[in-house]
């Protein structure tokens, strides 16, 4: 027998189990019946919580999607040259994928055609549409190389930014290259890589 | 009724279809009911072919790994200044995942508990270690940056190219930035951008 746990989750706590859930087995993989196990309350008390699995992916989708989106807000992303702002914006995103890694993981795992996973790849598409714009700029600013596409230097960049969530563990000790490093040290990292480049000049 | 074809299959022609329901499906989510449906043959004809779905993935894994493996023995990759042969298999790995992109992409998303599963993972292991040395003794000769981490260098970079698979797709037209660039515009491109560069300097 399944051990049942008094029901003392908050909304966070309930959604921060469910996340893990999703990212172990798949969303589509996962049941109630998984969720009820992992949190070890039945499944009655987490539709006292939530209507569904959907909306607890909308939940964590939205945690993920507010902090991306809040980035894009900063002043040293809306004041400034261009490649100034991109920078700024490429180690933010960097720290918040860090900062929130399950949360921005199932967002990037995100495929599906349910209605909340539909949205959630528009609004991708949207952040992803304002950073091509700064790319853009920046390279009409005389400040990017030239004879790499814009829209192929967004992707490379962004490319290069998300795989951090299929390797970074925050378990791993700081300084660890092979796990980690603190979120500033991989953000810095990234800059300096995609930015100025690894050869030395 | 599903319409069943007479079996006109070689070994690499049912592989590709097998891929394609793999990448689509997830290899967990397909059953050997799935790959009949898709191959348009009964599941006996599959099993005259092959002992089950395992070997279907361990052959198509096979030919990701086994022309991955070929570029580190290309003389490019072997003779020169470390960074110049680290240059020729970051260029070389990004034409081969376009070249071989479904077999390749399937190789990335493996990570399950099946003997091949774990044999995909430790030759993964195996080829990152050997691109790892490269960097470390491009390091070493004052070639790479000294201020990001030798590991986490490599991380980023094959995060990068690994990442290609998530949006290129050979049927949009080269030189629209949007799907595609030949292998070659994308595999210049990424090293342009992880070893140049973004900036202007």
């Amino acid at each position: 027998m399944p051990t049942v746990k008094r029901d003392t989750y908050t909304p966070d706590s309930l959604l921060s189990v469910a996340v893990r859930v999703f990212n172990e087995r798949g969303y589509d993989g996962t049941s109630m019946e998984h969720l009820s196990k992992a949190a070890g309350i039945s499944k009655s008390s987490i539709y006292h919580h939530v209507k569904g699995k959907e909306e607890l992916l909308r939940r964590a989708i939205s945690r993920a999607l507010d902090s991306l989106f809040a980035v894009l807000e900063e002043q040293l992303a809306r004041e400034g040259r261009a490649v100034e702002r991109l920078e700024h914006v490429a180690r933010r995103t960097v720290e918040v994928l860090i900062a929130e890694l399950p949360y921005v993981t199932l967002l990037l795992r995100v495929r599906g055609n349910t209605d909340t996973e539909v949205w959630a790849m528009s609004r991708r598409r949207e952040f992803d549409q304002r950073v091509a714009a700064l790319v853009k700029q920046a390279a009409a600013d005389g400040d990017l190389r030239s004879d790499v596409d814009a829209r192929l230097a967004t992707r490379l960049l962004f490319g290069m930014i998300n795989s951090i969530a299929e390797w970074y563990r925050p378990d791993r000790a700081p300084g660890n290259g092979a796990g980690g490093g603190t979120s500033a040290e991989v953000a810095e990292a990234v800059v300096r890589t995609a930015f100025a480049g690894l050869r030395t000049h």
